[in-house]
């Protein structure tokens, strides 16, 4: 087999098999193909479209390249929870603790990303003294004492998606559903939870712009697990404005926190919490149907379980919540610019994946594998799509490091061009659009009233 | 800049600018861009298609991307001619001393080939003695005495197409007309000749199969010759089966040994020199239209000048004419496979690219730069299209390497398997479809009898 004939192939649009792929992605790993045939092959696999049988394979060849997690039934239900990736989606933070008080078991790995802002691990880290190393012996103990632990994304899983990651980002063949779908669920399933739900991010600010795209993934996804013996469903989730109010890593931890004190309110973060909750609690058998999943779910988060669940969990791995609370006095030090209304108005939109270019360019996130992040970077979105303001009032905060070449006002002005207003009042977009994947369980184990079903193989 | 920026605005639908694949051919050619990066562009660009700006652009860089030949007065009317390739197309050797005799000048590079069957340069070195490498003064001296010289393309001359093919031949994206049209008008721009004629191939054994492509390849070429002040026109051409009789290193050259001397008749082979030949001295200006052109080739082949031409020519890059014809007794000795008709009948059609296939991998042609040729493997096609046989009669003779491991049977079903016949009487097919680009150079030059043009600039 060689690669060239793989790329004639399916340039003359016939399908690779499943004995191809795999050959393919051990030969990558083992690094025995050349890497100019291999992203040549990925960019006409971005043109061609991979089928669902392609999918298949190589989301299977990426799983067999690495380690397989397995979890004995002594640490719980295992759940596990990924986004296609948001501006300001601190979701995952917040969702671990709340999933381990609604009594589930969320072993999650997560990687630093390369978007515009950090990802939960370098969210995390903003927290002095978290650990996101953990040996398995450490997770297996977080599991049984607290119900969760979210670590960084061992190098020994899914090596081929690394591989192949790296190469799609270097020669934009990302955009590729089957592509993404077989990155997404390769990580899932190397990390071994039966219960899978995706957030599936749809809108300006989001890597599907549409909601076919969104649904088409969801769909693949959904599928891929039924494959592969795993119950997996999508919430398909606007994603036309950062989420919550804060952008930025020390800047989202905090958010969460002060919503988990009572200090503040994110009406569009605890739904989505508790949306993506309440699915995880329909496949895992915990709730009859969605809206019994939200219950359970906003019944923790009133009791204060969450509160005390997310202090256990960060106190396990080693986080210093007062100390980050002490650090938080720099933000006063920082530099913040404030953006202020010349005149009343609504915000109409917001262009979200500008803004988080800002963000990227004012040190918030990544270009490459090792670029430093400045943790208290970031945006206050005071107003959001819909918000009404007043002449004078606060649309936006940025805090910016003190050695940014830009001026205030250029900053001002960089960020003023990602919103659009209107004089007359603007329709707040709805947070979720819909739920893919959840009606056979909910068909197969409830509403029949049939066997029931035991943990999938 | 960076390829990466190039690759996300051509998938998007946008131009590359000429500033851009300037600096990409030189970075390219400077080795800091990395090629997993090109051949995704080169993928993209395949999907896409190039623009005539990009096509132009990405020339003139190949161009610039090496030496480029001047040629003084003194050795006369520099013309060029190219074929995009044919299986048992011998005409090269057979043209350059037949335009000399007709007095123009050819000083010609050629290829050693990854094709099917040899290059030209490999045909040539089946002459002992034959000397491929020339210098720049030899060169001149051969203009001046013989009035040809074809040589092996030098190294120093568009190192950026000798890259790109590579990488285009790696990862299958050869076939996009622009990126065709840049490597086969960089050489010849690089070359320096005023005049130039391409035979531009169409059919089965061709790398354009449909007439259409045939013809948007050919209006690109003659488009390009004329922005860079250069006549060019295309002659496009039938490759449903091989060009004469013989296909194989030795074989063709003997074939052009035979013509010349009358032991043997090639009409078709004849009807290709004669028509290229006749066009090259339209856009020379040495006849008033193709008709007459016509005349003047036919007449050379007649009084027997071309004959002469040829021995001059081969003799003065070293070759030895009387060791050729007795080292083809070593064809007596060679292993022979003759296939004979089952029944009486016609040659309906010929696979000519299976067939090509056939010979390359008997050893007539390579697959991977510096692959040995051998030189007698070869083949006779006794019967070409239209054909009638009788029962017995010999179809084809195949030439094969006594260490071939496939026996005669074998060889001769492969053979069959490229041919197919029928019980009544087959159309030969025509070989000159149609000449692009001459109208332009006839118009001006002779039907309006206007100012005389000057050599282009």
């Amino acid at each position: 087999m060689d690669v060239l004939q793989l790329i004639r192939q399916k340039r003359a649009g016939q399908e690779l098999t499943e004995e191809q792929i795999s050959w393919l992605v051990k030969a990558a790993v083992e690094g025995t193909v050349p890497q100019y045939q291999l992203s040549a092959l990925l960019m006409a696999l971005c043109y061609e479209h991979l089928t669902y049988s392609e999918t298949r394979a190589l989301t299977m060849a990426f799983v067999a390249s690495g380690e397989r997690l397995r979890w004995p039934p002594s640490v719980g239900t295992i759940v596990d929870k990924h986004s296609t990736g948001g501006v300001g989606d601190k979701t995952s933070l917040l969702l671990a603790p709340w999933l381990a008080a609604a009594g589930l078991s969320v072993p999650k790995m997560s990687g630093r990303g390369l978007g515009h802002t950090g990802g939960t691990i370098d969210k995390l880290e903003s927290i002095p003294g978290f650990q996101v190393n953990l040996g398995r012996a450490d997770m297996d103990r977080l599991l049984t004492e607290v119900g969760c632990a979210v670590v960084a994304q061992s190098t020994t899983m899914v090596p081929a998606d690394k591989l192949f990651y790296q190469l799609r980002n270097d020669t934009d063949t990302v955009n590729e559903d089957g592509l993404i779908a077989a990155s997404v669920m390769g990580k899932k399933l190397a990390a071994g939870a039966h219960y899978i739900v995706l957030d599936v991010k749809c809108g300006s600010g989001a890597f599907f712009k549409d909601i076919e795209r969104a649904r088409n993934f969801a769909q693949i996804a959904v599928r891929l697990g039924h494959d592969f013996g795993r119950r997996v469903a999508c919430v398909i989730t606007n994603m036309d404005q950062p989420l919550g109010t804060a952008v930025g890593n020390t800047l989202e931890v905090k958010e969460v926190l002060d919503l988990l004190e009572g200090r503040s309110q994110q009406p569009d973060l605890i739904e989505l919490c508790v949306t993506l909750g309440a699915v995880l609690l329909v496949l895992t058998e915990g709730a009859t149907n969605v809206e019994a999943g939200r219950e359970i779910m906003l019944e923790q988060l009133e009791y204060g379980m969450v509160l005390e669940r997310f202090k256990n969990w960060v106190a396990a791995q080693g986080g210093d919540l007062e100390a980050f609370r002490r650090d938080l006095g720099r933000l006063d030090g920082y530099r913040k610019v404030e953006v202020r209304a010349v005149r009343r108005g609504y915000v109409a939109a917001m262009q979200v994946e500008a803004l988080g270019e800002l963000l990227r360019s004012m040190g918030a996130g990544r270009y490459v594998e090792g670029d430093v992040i400045y943790p208290l970077t970031g945006l206050l979105a005071q107003k959001k799509v819909g918000s009404e303001f007043a002449e004078g009032e606060v649309l936006a905060t940025l805090y910016a490091r003190p050695d940014d070449p830009r001026s205030d006002q250029e900053l001002g002005m960089a960020l003023m061009r990602c919103y659009s207003f209107s004089e007359s009042p603007v329709q707040r977009p709805e947070l979720i659009h819909e739920i893919v994947g959840l009606e056979d369980y909910l068909q197969i184990a409830w509403q029949q009233g049939t066997a029931r079903l035991g943990p999938p193989a």
